[in-house]
């Protein structure tokens, strides 16, 4: 025989155990089930695209990152690297067939080839979801709603909304004479969170004069409510009436159906990027908000500009899958929930070779979900494979009876009908 | 503005539309949720692999299929072409955390780049099922009973699996003296399905003389039970004692559990593949035979060789996704299956502004899956949408009151409290 292969992953690749995969499938599973009940629907895209269709303008940083290569058909090809490209691709290419406005998500695989930090990998989920081909303060409205509702179906409490209008702050800016400096002060103040208000001084101090800067930090202080937030807003941004306009109503939506208590104006938001032009928004779990936004996004002008004449505007989110996953986990909300089957029906030397067999038609037969240890081991073997899957209920046949045992706690009971059989294992559960 | 940029798909790859992507993912769900009711559990593995753990031994036909490329790290790299060798890699690297028996599904995207023929792409989605660490018949016969329960649950009646031991069909042929003809007579006989009775005679006549060619035919033909193919098989094949005892052993479960009228012996089924060992089946929608395979497998005795000297036994099998939903379309099982949401709540020019975003939050409060239209458009694209995604029922604010319309039938109501709102847009769907 030949010498053996390494069994290894790519660097910044990682493989799923079952454990982390069955929480990463529920997790989208029960996403999905809520964005289709808000009439959003599926789609999916290749993984591998021209690779002029995924560099688009080109130029970005995002660029270096992009894994790209030349196929077999001499063809410039790339991996995704996000789901907004291909989106925009996809709505010019089927804009005839698709139903407007479009509402759609879109959970799949996208790769970088940057180097893989702490908790940074080259392959990832990302779920996104928009309403593209809508202008309308419900579009906004709609998915800031879907978000809350989505969210709070995980069980991890309250989330918590933090909501600005883009332009408003770049109208701030303009104001103040600082149009030249808006995006390096945007990109400051979006990593306020991260270090701080005096660092966060100190750096826009670096930009613009004393005099401003207090004006900037007093503009995007906390407000104790909406209220308090627009009224400072229309003191503090000349020429802000059509903006604060549009704010008013999403929020008076989102009041209308009681959950604007989930969302706080926060006129710091920028989102770094550049293509967003109304509703900006970040996402924090009430109970765990160190864990930073689960999920952003915001509205933008222009999906398709790079493949269509036709305006589309939208508004969408992008869920941090990883992120929420750690966060639930954090907050004890997965302990246990990974199991598929509840109920292991064991094998035993003493009895016959059909017996085991046999017992885990009766469970399935009595609608119980039931995994069957298929090989001949010693118990202790067996009891390891059930700790190991967090099967919570053993079932062992014995002389043309059944043992049924709880796992938890050791208690069992001898079974001698399959009645009984499945009416105690469904106690045990 | 520059020039745009044309938006498509690469050859041989295509966009997933809404009303086929909910039919893929529900189908994957269903399985998926009987999957797991088996005790079997979900892994991933990354897309992009070590191009020598993918190539294995390589030199195949697959290799030149395989999409490769080098990274910028200068790794030698490639796109998975299937779920099976991930999987052994897998196995031998997580050998330690997994438990034994591993049972394991895996639905994921694999690409391979060959000319696309008709039916034929380049990214496709498999879906595979295995039992590694496992020698026992109970585990041959627990994949059988899976594909039986899991196929049947999508609603397309009973399946028919063929079945056959490898060993015995390899035993026969060696009886006869044709052991060196044994890999074309295998890939000759696995395509009579396709060819019919008098090509296969003529093929298999430029391998060996007449009269062997009856006695294979013979040994092949259908038999009208398990106890003539088995009677026959024991006549035929010296020395296949061993061979027929396992078979008889799987047999006997499924027949326990009365799934063995879906299960035909059929010892022509060899399965090109050269690592299959024991039982190797093929399944038929019995309602749409001429569909072919939608789930085969069978089998192996070495899973991950390449990768490990411990033995990793193990029984499997691939559904055909694709063709499974084709079957399932041409049943007439997919008809309308495709909305999300239940009903539609249109905007009226005449009412105010926010009436439309009250009535979703109403019918959403009862517990009715609503989509909202967020667009100012004019009525009949408004039917237009419901009709392209499938809504049933539509909702339209009026004057304080609601008008809920059917419309497949066009029955109308007008309602005048939330109330009724919710309990006629149920009674409509």
């Amino acid at each position: 025989m030949s010498s053996l292969i390494t069994p290894q992953t790519l660097k910044g690749f990682r493989d799923a155990l079952p454990a982390q995969e069955i929480r990463r499938r529920d997790l989208m599973a029960a996403l999905e089930t809520s964005f289709r009940a808000f009439g959003f629907e599926p789609i999916d895209t290749p993984a591998l695209e021209y690779e002029e269709i995924l560099l688009g303008k080109g130029g970005g940083e995002s660029d270096k990152q992009i894994y790209r290569f030349t196929d077999n058909g001499e063809r410039k090809v790339a991996l995704r690297y996000d789901l907004t490209v291909p989106f925009a691709r996809f709505s010019a290419q089927h804009r005839e067939e698709l139903p407007f406005p479009f509402k759609r998500y879109h959970m799949a695989k996208v790769w970088r080839g940057e180097n893989p930090q702490k908790g940074r990998y080259r392959e990832f989920f990302q779920c996104d979801f928009d309403i593209v081909g809508a202008d309308s303060p419900d579009a906004d409205a709609e998915i800031l709603l879907m978000m809350v509702q989505s969210l709070e179906l995980l069980g991890a409490g309250k989330v918590s909304i933090r909501l600005n209008h883009k332009g408003l702050l770049q109208l701030f800016l303009a104001n103040l004479g600082l149009e030249s400096q808006a995006p390096e002060i945007l990109r400051t103040v979006d990593k306020r969170d991260k270090i701080g208000l005096e660092a966060l001084k100190a750096s826009l101090l670096e930009l613009t004069d004393e005099n401003q800067v207090s004006t900037i930090l007093e503009f995007i202080a906390p407000a104790v409510s909406w209220k308090q937030a627009l009224e400072r807003a229309q003191n503090m941004v000349a020429g802000s009436e059509e903006i604060l306009k549009r704010l008013r109503e999403v929020v008076s939506r989102l009041e209308s159906c009681g959950v604007l208590d989930r969302v706080t104006p926060d006129f710091g938001i920028a989102r770094g990027l550049d293509y967003y032009t109304g509703v900006v928004y970040e996402t924090f779990l009430t109970e765990l908000p160190s864990l930073g936004s689960v999920c952003s996004g915001g509205r933008y002008d222009n999906l398709a500009q790079l493949y269509s004449k036709e305006r589309l505007p939208g508004v969408g989110s992008s869920v941090g899958l990883d992120r929420l996953l750690t966060g639930l986990e954090e907050l004890g909300l997965l302990a246990g929930s990974s199991r598929t089957a509840d109920v292991l029906v064991m094998q035993s030397d003493s009895e016959p070779q059909d017996a085991s067999w046999k017992t885990a038609a009766v469970l399935r037969e009595g609608g119980i979900k039931t995994d069957l240890f298929t090989e001949n081991k010693k118990v202790a073997v067996q009891y390891a494979y059930a700790e190991k899957k967090n099967i919570p209920v053993t079932v062992i046949p014995k002389g043309g009876q059944w043992l049924v045992k709880r796992l938890a706690d050791g208690e069992q009971s001898l079974c001698s009908d399959a009645a009984a059989l499945v009416k105690t294992a469904k106690r045990y559960l």
